[in-house]
């Protein structure tokens, strides 16, 4: 079988680097092409990245030039690890010349024929694409994952609001400083520290959230009808989410039953998606679980981890959620969405709308 | 001015030590028993403790030999810095010889007839005192200061209950590990971690809340009708711990109006406590404060520092708050306490009751 | 093939449960026998557990029973992952039951009898073991591995002993709280702090790197006549020591000699051993490499990986070593040098002494 | 008294920032004027700034307009915290313009007529001032103190080197994060991790060491004779740098000798200097001891604490030696240094060369 190859834009950075381990190995994608910012390009892969993950930058990839960050000599399929301010740029011209841009940026998230997708939470939303003017013109269309902070947490509420509906949530998070890229927090902001912000972040999960939980209706995503607050932080651990978050149920549940819920989650079951974790949300019954730095790599990295479920005074269950942010909430997101858009026959655009 | 004499119960703890610095200079109170274990007892302190705070041990004190804990020879007020089962067992023992015990432990805070007090927020409970049996047989008589998660978020929160009520309340915090005393946390289980849970703490902080927010109503404390959620959960900082905070009001009130009454909060003012901050609220506007490293030692670690606010979309306004554990959540807690009993003249009980 | 059943005395401390992470998939060896404190004896081994590392718990071990750390029913051969005074004890009750005790403790190493081994370094000490009383008696013996910190060093020294000579070595370590086990250091002691001091972990590394760098001359070890320095540090990292070396050789060397040293360095090439890593030393040529976050797992956490060669203006070389200290030097040496056991038909102690 | 009015070069940063707060409630000294960037001159400097200390910034300091970087305008006395590259160009321009240029910059240390001074240390260094043709032609000169990593160090050596005379110096750091100024270290690099490597910093150790402990000879300092390597790397601590250090003295020593040539090293008694500690050098006799958290602070941050005193097996003596290296290593020391040259009556440089 051969495999399809694919381009990553902003290769260099944090995300790109994640995009270039998690596909070393992959059955069905090739990497064929890299590109990154004018101060890369025209480098060896291996000159210009500063590579920071604890596996080895494979041989090849580092012998590989940087290519320009423009559509021509592209890939049909194009990761994108953009800053949101780039993205909003870049993005569009690839999909203009006919590429199928998976993102992770947060630049058309919100954008209503953007489709935001989560594999096992939303893939229902995946025909908003058709509706994109690059789309209809060139076949080119963006699909996005959602912000690191808000994948975990959905994964955790999507079984429930099947069950019982949601209401309300509320969420405080403990966010892991690669979630800011390469140099990002200064070690002297975060060493010993707590920084009670992160810009945008709050906005983003809110939003973000609630569109994922939504309905496609017609040729638009109706938002779940539920309140949402988020208080976002940044602490000093290296990869991890960590969110505490409480909920109102539009029906009553006991615990087993939220429980069942999480455990029957499993929506790709039979789909076969090489990057899919068997089990999308685990539960870990240790009072002190789940931590960061113990249950990140639950399903490879791409697993929700849930504990420490309690009733909530105020709402109706509280529990804490943990995700890897770069991982599951960046570059395994997307990958994700590449395997569902191959298995659904939509990843060589060119050849779907001819 | 001659001082009083006091002594410390549980002296080489980190709170002990804590009790040591803060009254290294005090006006009013003078270091003249130091007790511990009988692992310790014997020993002088200086040989007994493993010192971990970053001003030096005075010399004198190093001298002072440790004490068994029991109320012999104990001076008539004494701090105490005793785990909860040992409180349990011996703070009355001191109480019931008649002595003031100025307490840090969980043992007695709930207890009907004990007052649980922060001296700014609910002074007006101390009254409660006079009803402990021991008060009424040997003079004797024990005082609390709340867990060194509700002190700072109860410092932010009175001055919203005085002017507009409080209806709901949820809080997330990021706690350090010196809370946790010595050896307490291992550092295998923080470094780069998240630990989502901490022993009894989140019941502690919701009833504590409610009983400090709450009205002395004859002889005891009617608690605040109010709902409160906690989560409760420890990350890698050595002091100060950081709380994300929603609050739903009776009244409506707007940040201008929110803001004044923080400003506004002085009700020690005048007394000259030695150890109470001219502001016991410190408003911070930066968007990313505070932070532990940079604000807790503000108003000598007295402080509490409120930042962030915000609406909420799910209650009404959103905020967070920091504090020093050790300090406004400890140690300088109970000598605030115990300066204010000095004020009312509660503080040498012998007298008072002959 | 019928893989050979272990077993693993302190099977519930850190380096326990390395050995059962590392041995989850080894064609070799099958765990068989579980022992450990009568604090855990008795219950399963899920239950006595606090498993730490960021792997999951393999489910048919977290149900195998934790047996008392008696002989009895113990399979011929056993790791030993037990802090010193307990080894000193338990080791020979093993030894002497006819098991081949594989240490990872201190307790032996430098005994005259007791070969210390690294099976890339110095194989050749092995039949140290014939001289052991319990090995003439019931066939059983004690074979150890160096401490943490002596591994990576002597991994890195020996291919430029056997080149060039070495006269003497200087050594400052920054090593990893988890080579202290758990809960080891505490968190108050080493967040945002350094502490200059290990308890006799300078002496060790200083007598041992001279022994296993030293020769079998009729049936004992000379050990290499050069002087050593030790600097021990522990620092805020979770896993890996890092240490700063300066040599002198008794040969000049260039640079691209040292270089070469270290790249022809496979001793154990050929012989499929399945924990030796195929490059024992990787050299990294970045300026700033290695780094224990990034390079640890290198080899799978068993190689010794070095950087920063440059002239010493008081020795001849110097450079940077880093290794990971609870694999490959704990229980991946004690593994490797199971394996090399097994290659060399010692494995079966009552088999060969039949 | 009137206090003289002193300007900083390189106000917004780290040291520009503890500059701020050491001057604070300076006896000799008042901020009349403070410079930096082109991007911050025109802001007040509570604008311009990322205050990062744990003390609040004055209010009278935030409200002073932040100047452009040239000598017009600048008082007489300019304390500069500038990039070495900054450095090169700026500082001459002050010193051209008759300013006394007090630099913690490593633009000019090494150069001949210029002074590296530490007070306690090598005072009679000064007069090479006088050779610089600043000095000459406007009154102006440039005065610089020591890298941080070299300050504490030479501190602990000087007496040795007065009483036994230095041979040989090892020196290994664990620096903290702080020296790297702000953003410096991305907290990626550091968390949970240590760099062994630092630009240039230990060629500046190496040959700034030996020109502070050289003498003055005629109008040029002879660098001490000795030799020295020195390992510099980065740990996770956010302030104090940590060496471990051998050393090679030229006549036998004991330990009460050494530890008496430390107590006994006040060259500046008597001579009140605002910032000078009592004690330049503290020993601390506990086996961990010194630790950054626990020890950076004696001395107000000015003194260097050394411990750990035992024989080395290579050279005679090893120890560990701390100090806070944004305090005494640099704006403590520039500071203190300002303070020698007003006794020495050469702060007005004007007046001087009138």
């Amino acid at each position: 079988m051969r495999r399809q190859k694919i381009g990553i834009l902003g290769a260099t950075g944090m995300v790109g680097q994640r995009f270039i381990q998690l596909l070393e190995h992959h059955p069905w994608f090739e990497i064929a092409w890299l590109a990154a910012s004018d101060k890369s390009s025209g480098k060896s892969y291996g000159d210009a990245v500063k590579w920071k993950l604890d596996t080895t930058l494979p041989a090849h990839i580092a012998k590989m030039p940087v290519s320009p960050a423009t559509p021509e000599g592209a890939p049909k399929v194009v990761f994108a690890a953009l800053d949101s301010d780039i993205a909003r740029d870049l993005e569009p011209k690839f999909a203009a010349a006919g590429c199928a841009v998976i993102s992770n940026s947060s630049a058309f998230r919100m954008q209503e024929d953007v489709p935001l997708v989560i594999p096992e939470v939303n893939a229902d939303h995946l025909p908003l694409l058709e509706n994109q003017s690059w789309r209809k013109q060139s076949g080119g269309y963006i699909v996005t994952n959602p912000n690191c902070s808000a994948i975990g947490l959905v994964l955790a509420l999507k079984p429930l609001e099947e069950r019982f509906g949601i209401e309300s949530i509320f969420v405080s998070t403990m966010q892991a400083v690669s979630g800011a890229g390469y140099p990002g927090v200064a070690s002297l902001d975060i060493l010993g520290n707590v920084v009670p912000y992160i810009k945008s972040e709050e906005e983003k999960m809110q939003e973000e959230t609630l569109k994922l939980l939504g309905s496609l209706k017609g040729s638009r995503i109706e938002s779940l009808a539920a309140k949402i607050s988020a208080h976002c932080n940044r602490v000093p651990v290296e990869d991890g989410h960590t969110e505490s978050v409480s909920v109102k149920l539009r029906k009553p549940a006991t615990r087993e039953e939220i429980l069942a819920a999480w455990g029957d989650f499993k929506p790709l079951a039979g789909q076969n998606l090489p990057t899919a974790p068997a089990q999308p949300i685990e539960f870990v019954s240790a009072d002190d679980r789940p931590q960061p730095r113990l249950d990140r790599m639950r399903g490879n990295g791409m697993a929700s981890t849930v504990g420490r479920l309690r009733p909530c005074p105020l709402l109706d269950w509280k529990f804490t959620v943990l995700s890897h942010n770069t991982i599951r909430g960046a570059a395994g997101a997307a990958l994700l969405n590449a395997e569902l858009l191959v298995s659904l026959g939509k990843l060589d655009p060119v050849a779907v709308t001819a």
